[in-house]
């Protein structure tokens, strides 16, 4: 029942050395190893996150990384805010709230989505612990095990994850620098129908994909959701850079669309900060009562305390100023990873974002992107190898490049040093037809990172 | 596949008004009926919501809520842990953290469950948002559709909620004035076993039980735990409420006699409050680190913010002196609620706790706790059926009081108009020899209740 993953004990957490892990056999017997549930098999630690933990350290330039810059956030903007909840809101602060989440804080949401071109109730959003946690609960209430995922192939390696937590399948359907291929995906869902599988829902990152870095044009967002609707499945769309464009504004979101067939996950931690989690989620009204419960059973509610900070800095500050200097500080590392990129390995694809996070690297014929990692690392320069964004072991010929939390400088000496790495390998390959490494285990490969891998 | 609470769309969440609820159809249907996961159907509304809206009413006295005192907290202490939260600790504060929480954070809890006898090293504390969240980690990790949990009749109705959502059974234990019965443990035990049940733990909550105010003695933890080795079976001791004693400090927790049969879970929303949303959980080694990856999966990690104003004020104020204030308040409110019972209602018998939130108060003979409750809110005292906490239906003949929210005055006040209810009541069955109301539909019997009757 239980996957081999766990049967040795091999499992790895961030707080382990190096030195304990890989594929070494734990002296230590888990006594519980016959109680655990099946979806159990599907938790087991990254094999790359000692390597992530050791990519840490000051002098390795990571573009592994999601984390947000939230030194920009200036100190005054905050510290209102948390005069307020600890004085004259203090009482509503501290005690336990609803799990739906602050009404007037849901209407603050709602003016947010607008910006996105949703128009929606506040009684119709759920606020959660960060939108990582509406993922799961709105997996929660739809994956039985067996049951069908459709995401882009890459894809969050968080949602990912979750999915397999659900022993749910993820399918991927290719996407192009217009994002998601609607053509791919008939044939995709044509496919799993012949073969009567169940598709419970379409999970895609529309805006500044995580990790593409494309941006699904507004013409195949009406595709895509047309398709969905003649199938019977739901789009689940997930959004937390499309506020962070750089050079033009992207497409109001597939939910500006069609309020029926689409839940929509919005985020604070990119436009505001992590540290708070809190996320939310745009339901169906059917759907969104689903959610509240399965909120109040997995925590309760969410946190007051954090919920009337931002609810506070939003009423207080001139926010869309503040999402304006994110946005011109991303454009500028953008610009010096491109240019980097350009200068140092001009004939490696990859992607041009217009906005979030992530540049999508390919890698030249015979790489194999988390093969290459160690000595990357070895080279004091980190990266996310391709493989941990897809569910079914490929990903090998690309990395996923971060350049949201390393300054424009930090950011041209990482892309020296990777451009180093390639060449070495290249060099390798060259003289030997093939590197001389083990082959990779990709059993493992969507394995759960550390969270700032994400 | 589907339960007959969802098939009508009669859910009923938070913010629908009174009018919306009850037994009526829902005019609206829900598109996306046919696509929800199995275990979603155990996701249900309490009918009792609705009620406990208009119980919020500032004229309804509640005994129903189990919200801490947080206005106890002085304002002092939480501003000097906003100020550095928001200056010297922003960097961190803001951003992604560990999946396991803050190291340094991990020591000083440590040093709080040192207080009941357990020795423990930080590294096998994992941070969740609230307690609650620990349960649902845990019940994930461990139960399959199917299996069985133990735990005390009456049990806390959140973590018969979740075990619910993961679609196990829970099989209650009775217990005493002494806590669970040993006796009882073993014969339920046996029974499932011949009946070849896997149980996969045993769910307690030792000191000042919610909902029965009892506290388990020395000598039936240390049985309670050789009967569970005996049977490989986890102990899961939640223990929000260990801290907060009135006249005598109880027995040291489950965990202090073992540390690798016995999960702990502790919260700060007793001893802080809860709008943080900061719990934690003690596992043994293998256990806790499937606990962290399956917290990654669901929140990516406990809100940084949060757990460092809680670590900044434990390390900047007299914690321990505040939770002797809590003692002393609560202790007040106990007595306020033993005497105005013993005066009100002297032979309806009812335990009496040495710490915690709650009074369990046994009803006379033919009456029905949730039948009574709309006429007890029409007289404007509230309370929470014992229905509530049980997963089998059973719990009519009590209610839970809680003393912790109301005045020593309102609960004064409060327990007169119950008294004149269960007068009125104890009439109408002298009369007609039974209730002349319709029977209550005892299948919604655990359905999730709103937060703040938890």
């Amino acid at each position: 029942m239980l996957g081999g993953n766990l049967t040795g004990g091999t499992t790895v957490s961030a707080s382990q050395s190096p030195a304990q892990t890989g594929t070494q056999q734990s002296i230590r017997l888990d006594p519980w190893l016959d109680r655990y549930a099946d979806r159990t098999a599907g938790l087991s630690a990254s094999e790359v996150r000692a390597l992530f933990a050791v990519a840490s350290r000051p002098e390795v330039v990571s573009l592994a990384g999601g984390m947000p810059f939230v030194s920009a956030l200036p100190q005054e903007m905050l510290q209102d805010a948390a005069r307020i909840a600890t004085t004259t809101r203090r009482g509503e602060a501290l005690q336990y709230g609803s799990g739906q989440g602050i009404p007037y804080f849901r209407e603050q949401i709602c003016e947010i989505m607008s910006l996105e071109g949703i128009h929606a109730h506040p009684d119709d959003v759920v606020v959660t612990t960060g939108s990582q946690q509406a993922v799961d609960l709105v997996s929660q209430i739809f994956l039985n095990p067996g049951d069908v995922v459709l995401a882009e192939g890459p894809s969050y390696v968080g949602s990912l994850g979750i999915f397999r937590s659900y022993q749910a399948e993820t399918v991927h359907v290719p996407m192009d620098d217009d994002g998601l291929i609607p053509q791919a995906l008939r044939e995709t869902i044509a496919r799993l129908e012949a073969a009567g599988r169940p598709i419970k829902f379409l999970y895609t990152i529309p805006d500044f994909h995580n990790p593409a870095g494309v941006t699904m044009t507004m013409e195949r967002r009406r595709e895509v959701l047309d398709i969905c609707h003649r199938h019977h499945i739901l789009v689940l769309e997930d959004n937390p850079y499309g506020l962070l464009w750089f050079d033009r504004v992207p497409p109001e979101a597939i939910r500006s669309l069609d309020s029926e067939g689409v839940i929509y996950l919005g985020s604070f931690s990119k436009i505001f900060a992590p540290g708070f989690r809190i996320g939310y989620v745009l339901a169906p009204h059917a759907i969104r009562e689903k959610i509240v419960l399965a909120n109040e059973s997995a925590v309760l509610s969410p946190t007051t305390f954090g919920q009337i900070m931002i609810s506070e800095y939003l009423d207080h500050n001139d926010w869309r100023g503040q999402i304006d200097t994110f946005r011109g500080l991303y454009r500028d590392r953008r610009d010096a990873m491109i240019n980097a990129l350009d200068e140092q390995l001009p004939t490696l694809p990859k992607t041009h974002p217009n906005g979030g996070f992530y540049v999508w690297l390919g890698l030249p014929e015979g790489f194999d992107s988390k093969e290459m990692l160690p000595l990357a690392v070895h080279e004091l320069v980190a990266y996310t190898p391709g493989t941990a964004f897809y569910a079914d072991g490929t990903g090998q010929d690309h990395i996923r490049l971060s350049f949201c939390y390393p300054t424009p400088e930090e950011i041209g000496v990482g892309i020296q040093r990777l451009a180093k790495v390639i060449h070495r390998e290249q060099d390798l390959l060259d003289t030997f037809g093939t590197s001389p490494r083990p082959a990779v285990d990709t059993q493992h490969a969507v394995s759960t990172p550390p969270p700032d891998t994400l």
